[in-house]
């Protein structure tokens, strides 16, 4: 069974001026278009509000100055879509871990749990791990000694977090996910590659996530730092000494190479690569796809690579691509002659 | 040991016209150019024809119309690549998994686990899972409350399957790879960003597979949807609220960003990088590492980037990739002189 | 507490020349610039010997020939970035793993593990695994039938490695990665995909090391082969048949198609795509993000892709190299006039 909410504690919840019958109620969340009368809707993009007057949405949730007919049953706020973010956790149905070590987890003595964590089937939990309260840490999961977790963490199945990592509060990662395995560092020798033991740890802040399948590598002699607010979306990799600015965010795929600074409040698309060594400033934007060869200290959108076409097409114009200085020798000629 | 077969087997197998001695045998498949004579070996594409002459194959599996020498021992069909895939299924030595729950799984009660499935060492199944006949869910396989696989599955080990996924019969899923994380939602805030619980699940149709370490997200409100006979290499990300096609195939480290619906009978590269909230028609194909940012509905072949070349000459070329706009503006003043 | 080392003891683990004083310990390493007195540093780039002034390092390893203040303590040596590699193994702080098989682990009893190798928690060892000497399996590892390992291996936490996976001494796989996953082979047929068994194995060298959550595939029917001293980032992926050449070393998110062979020595950058039954000479360098779609058999450093721009600007030149065929024929009429 859904959890359901009707108008009147909605709007307290949001804190938001309500409009309609307060006793109606609805159970989960809907788009404006496919709405029924028992759910949730919202809108937040403009293009949007040619469905306001056909909706079934039992409630719409609407900016304070959009006009909506008047047999709707609204709440209205100053960010619709802020205010959808916060009542999406209301209808979650995930059920929370339970509390204490399950009887298979193999938990260090050492090691310190809060009474109200919870450790899960087949976690391994090393010598000195200190986890906060509130924390779930699901089936699997597997986490080195000296590691330490904040309050009110989710880690989800199979995430492997190794030695002397330290992750803040309210940190979520999903499933396996791994966090501090070795920095790629080797000499260069007569005999080939010579490791370099990655010494470093990672420090992780307060209110990040990081999606699945995603890495962050240990430092090779200081941290990987990811700051507070950060946000990882899955498959993306933060290589060693790499540091990533308060509150930007990555999507997915993205790869950042070793000893990279990124500011803060970045937005960095899908399938990224960023050099290494590479300083980017505060309030960067990368469009998806973007390589990303050297630092870029003014704020802006910045993009790479080209338009995509028919091949047929396209193979000409890459061709042409690949004799570009040339034709530029010929206009200049064709500008003396 | 492996199994063998003689070429009167296969030709019942396949439904194949023969040609040669009925009892030979043979008990693995191998290349024309090395094969020997207890191997089976095929012809698919004409350019090979040339090894015929030479093969020591004991069996050849040969298209109806192609010449060949008298002495070869062989299998004629309409496609003999197709044939080949068909009978490789015979020689593979993965044992099946056992039948019944180990002892170290952790099955919750209310699941509904089918005598014929097998559940192997530390698996943990949650509330209301739903597990058909004959399906094999290998080690350290995690499958969240309400999840419900079909019959004849094979999900590899520590796969990831969070709450209300939902999938087919036939469907393989390799190891590591997670379904149903949560996609990259949040909402901007004066504060940073606020996580979007994402309500929607995850619907896998019949005959999919699943590569290694590949993620495909659940949906902010509605299901992402993995149509039938869909086909997906290793480190794919497929993001919330993605549709995917009947029977497309997406290669290896592609990624397909949220909201974005791709047609059936598509082929998508490695390395490809999609856009969000993109529609891409039936029968469209991508090359290896193009970047899709815009919706295509004619069918067809496409690409974008530019050649490679040795870094002293792509330098040069991308310096003028990056004046194009001007090198345009003073061909167009040339042709008013 | 850390391991602590005096300047004679490195001097002689190091094969080096000293200078100063042979009491003076030091308990961790750090760049010249923030090193303190109880650290060990090293200059391994001529640009950071301005550092050597003030730098507070406790012992510092330098060049033979490279001059430095009188009351440093100093080891000279030739190649101080490789002293570097081998006095970290000195202060790595993880721990070894325990000998012996850990209660919870599901061994198979036709396995074969050396007395000095460890089994961790949770692994699932199947039938005629061979573990040698002092390898270390982590906790959650699961090793499909008849593959064997042999001796100084870590293996760490929730590697997945298939059936008849054959790999050599001391080579290191970083969690959650997957050896031997089916390769992505599949005959197109009325009926949609059908699945080609992949048939054959993967075959790793001595000093592999692979880092977390990469994928390398089994062959159709021969094997996919990784040779002797090759290093893998986290997030490869290595396609089935593929041939990596001894040494060379392939970074983070990079992706090689099927049957694709790569020589000696090449260094591969992050997030490259390389297609399928391409032929890679020895000591070839592929930039960052380079798509490389053709055989390459001279030496050399060859890159792809364009330069990024603010998108503004990018824009315009991303159309005109969608035009280029047509800005050519432009130049070639005036050119004629």
């Amino acid at each position: 069974m859904n959890k359901s909410f009707n108008l009147q504690e909605l709007a307290e919840f949001l804190q938001a001026e309500w409009h309609g019958d307060p006793e109606v109620r609805v159970d989960s969340i809907a788009a404006l278009d496919h709405a029924q009368p028992h759910q949730l809707s919202f809108l937040s993009k403009k293009r949007f509000a040619v469905h306001l007057d056909t909706t079934r949405a039992g409630i719409v949730i609407l900016d304070r100055n959009q006009a909506a007919p008047a047999h709707l049953n609204l709440l209205r706020v100053e960010n619709p879509y802020l205010a959808y973010a916060k009542v999406s956790a209301l209808f979650c149905r995930r059920a929370r871990a339970q509390m204490g070590v399950h009887a298979s987890a193999q938990v260090d003595p050492s090691a310190s749990i809060a009474a109200t964590a919870s450790i899960g089937p087949n976690c391994v939990i090393a010598a000195d791990v200190v986890i906060g309260e509130n924390s779930e840490i699901h089936a699997g999961v597997v986490i080195g000694a000296g590691s330490r977790l904040g309050a009110g963490c989710i880690i989800y199945p199979n995430v492997v977090i190794y030695h002397d990592v330290h992750i803040g509060d309210r940190v979520t990662i999903h499933a396996c996910s791994v966090i501090g395995a070795d920095g790629f560092g080797f000499a260069h020798s007569a005999d080939g590659w010579f490791k370099i033991y990655q010494l470093g740890g990672v420090h992780i802040g307060n209110d990040v996530e990081i999606g699945a399948s995603s890495t962050v590598d240990r430092g090779a002699l200081d941290d990987t730092v990811i700051e507070d607010g950060v946000i990882i979306d899955d498959q993306v990799h933060i290589a060693h000494n790499c540091r990533i600015g308060k509150r930007s965010a990555i999507a997915g795929c993205t790869g950042v190479a070793g000893s990279t600074h990124i500011g803060a409040d970045c937005t960095i698309g899908g399938m990224v690569g960023i050099g290494g060594h590479l300083t980017i400033g505060d309030g960067v934007h990368f469009n998806g796809g973007t390589s990303v060869t050297r630092s870029v200290t003014e704020p802006g959108l910045y993009s790479s690579g080209t338009v995509m076409q028919e091949v047929k097409t396209w193979r000409k114009n890459a061709v042409r691509f690949g004799q570009l200085e040339n034709w530029v020798e010929r206009i200049k000629k064709l500008e003396r002659d």
